[in-house]
């Protein structure tokens, strides 16, 4: 079955604000078995609306209209989507009292362009909404002698998610075959992303019946595996079955199986082993230690970190001694294996993680390119330093870093 | 003038993929007077791209075709085209050197497929590609009797945009009535959003021709104004004369007329007095030393911070006394007002912030909700603590404290 989905409001066709919800409704219908074959973004204006929805109805089984159901006059959906088939729209009696109880509550003047909410397009089922004054409609008919499936939802993402997963999904589910999807998320660290897919697509074009999609952001490689079927069992076994295979070839860059963040999987492994880590950042400026904390229950295992900018700080908060960083400079081996050791001893924390680069745009040298990043990890036994170079904008670099210490930190503790 | 940008490619129907390119493409339009009225996002089948290229052709006069130019199999942008307008693909000889040039350089064999990216629409002028092997088409046509101005671009974003720059906009520039774009963009942090509509629907809405959108995200509210006009004087000056009295309401509440970030106003303010900050960071977790060491040359101002999640960080790093936690509780006024005065003693800079609160979800009580933050910011004089309540998610809640203590060493610079 193939669908469209129109997203429908004029600031959507500025430079400023972007379709989202879509996104989530592809998810959803995929998981019916439902292709989306075009996404149509319009303005608020009836002889545009109509125009997309004609030429939706002309090419696609299922349409989704996502917005324009507000009590403005610039909400048009359910006129234009009425006009093109040709139907009348009715005041819904029972809508119309539910919207002045609602809007009584307000203690306010209503005016009467709000019930125009209340307007039922003829034939179409009212589609309660819990988080919003505008109702959805279901319509299932015959156009020209075709069926069609027809959702109108409101556009404003608190409305219309919860609306399609409690009303939309049960029509859908009753009017199509049956379908079950299984999915997977595998996700590796710091692996190039052609090295992945070299590795991985001599396994994964042999399951044709699995939809496999490499996502890649900086240093971060997820994998989304996911399978239709009419039964669930064997979905998830064909899923299963593809996941384990590419556990096995990515071997240590893998670092969760179940869609885990890698902040999340360093403090799993912390909590373990009943360790706790400090960080030193210099040219990530922080950004280690927020990842970490984002995470909710983070500070049973992270005890905190300092961002040590200027070299007094190095050695006052980290004891880096200012000879070392006066013989070898402040991005150097020294210094990272001096902020990784001093951050542990000084906090008590059993691995201690020191990093010091040249974030950029300026300050390169020959010997000492911007991007150059020094990372150490270190805990009682030892503490081993990492050179890389990364290349790219300040936030790349940083963003890199970042994943590569983490990433360092998650393989001590393995 | 009206217009349509039709995104090619199957990745983009899937949930993990959006088109982003679009709002580059909308506001440079936008730029040269043109209204975006329909976007579409269509896969790469022939027959889906023919249907979205003759709707388009149906309904605007300007059409960007963005995707499906490269060698493969799925590419099809120019034969759709073709085959809609029902002219020939022609091989352009000096295309296919230029190719073999290019392709000689990497010393592998190269598939002949290749070469159909020199193939040209009759009709078409050949954009070139400054970053990588798929050239642009323009073509500017008779349709049915109407002027239609077609353009077909590469997807990625690296061509994508330098290649419209370059090329797309001289074409336009020739072929439409000459307009001029004037804009200003005005940042406030903390204004409730429906407070700064209030303050300015009143101002905006009296300026029919200058285009005015609101933009909120967690404590930052940007204020974009767009005027385009024949004369260019024109445009500006009703542009400046419209920031001008938005300027006047938002009073202090406003902290930038030229689209800095708010980061980068608090460096601004601290160079100037020849200042320097230091942070101590509990709930928020780096995240505000991040923001600040995001913008280049950072260091000149920005001496360093701590991160301090456990109890005794704060009193190791920041000198808080472990009586006063004990006393009144880590997140507190008290100890708020400690973090700042001690990691502003330790650090000898000339500002001290410290920020202490529940990021949640758990651990909140009673008289000590989720949500609950003190920020304090202090100087050689005084030390300032606010109390705030934010609502919402862990990553909301520090979001908008993050931004709240950055408007604080603001105002307190100022």
């Amino acid at each position: 079955m193939k669908s469209e989905i129109i997203a429908v409001g004029s600031e959507m066709l500025t430079p400023h604000r972007q379709d989202t919800n879509s996104l989530f409704l592809t998810e959803k219908l995929n998981e019916l078995g439902v292709t989306v074959t075009f996404k149509t973004i319009v303005g608020d204006r009836r002889k545009d609306l109509v125009s997309a929805f004609r030429t939706a109805l002309g090419r696609v089984d299922i349409i989704v209209l996502m917005g324009g159901l507000g009590p403005t006059e610039d909400d048009l959906t359910r006129e234009a989507v009425a006009e093109t088939l040709g139907v009348k729209l009715k005041r819904d009696g029972s809508q119309v009292a539910a919207l002045a109880t609602r809007m009584a509550a307000w203690r306010i003047p209503i005016p009467d362009n709000n019930f125009k909410q209340a307007d039922l397009i003829e034939g179409a089922v009212l589609l309660p909404n819990a988080n919003g004054s505008a109702p959805g409609q279901w319509l299932d008919i015959d156009f020209e002698g075709f069926r069609k499936l027809i959702m109108l939802i409101p556009g404003p993402p608190s409305e219309c998610k919860p609306l399609f997963e409690a009303e939309c999904i049960p029509h859908l589910r009753e009017a199509l075959p049956k379908r079950s999807l299984a999915k997977r998320s595998l996700k590796a660290a710091m692996i190039p992303e052609s090295q992945a897919d070299k590795l991985l697509a001599p396994i994964y074009t042999t399951y044709a019946d699995v939809e496999t999609t490499i996502l890649a952001h900086n240093g971060d490689i997820q994998l989304l595996l996911h399978c239709v079927k009419k039964n669930q069992a064997q979905a998830q076994q064909r899923v299963d079955e593809l996941a384990g295979k590419m556990e096995e070839v990515l071997d240590d860059w893998l670092y969760s199986s179940h869609d885990e963040s890698l902040e999340q999987i360093v403090l799993y492994y912390l909590g373990l082993r009943q360790a706790t880590l400090a960080t030193a950042e210099s040219c990530t400026g922080g950004l280690i230690a927020q990842r970490i904390t984002s995470v909710p229950g983070s500070s049973r295992s992270f005890l905190g970190g300092v961002v040590v900018y200027s070299n007094e700080l190095k050695t006052q908060f980290a004891g880096v001694p200012p000879e070392l960083i006066e013989q070898h400079g402040a991005v150097s081996e020294e210094v990272a294996r001096a902020l990784a050791e001093g951050i542990r001893r000084r906090t008590g924390a059993t691995i201690g993680l020191g990093i010091t680069g040249l974030a950029g745009p300026g300050g390169g040298t020959e010997t000492k390119p911007v991007g150059l990043v020094y990372i150490a990890v270190g805990d009682a036994q030892k503490t081993d330093v990492l050179e890389r170079n990364f290349r790219g904008s300040r936030t790349r670099v940083r963003e890199w870093a970042a994943q590569q210490a983490l990433d360092l930190v998650r393989r001590r503790l393995m």
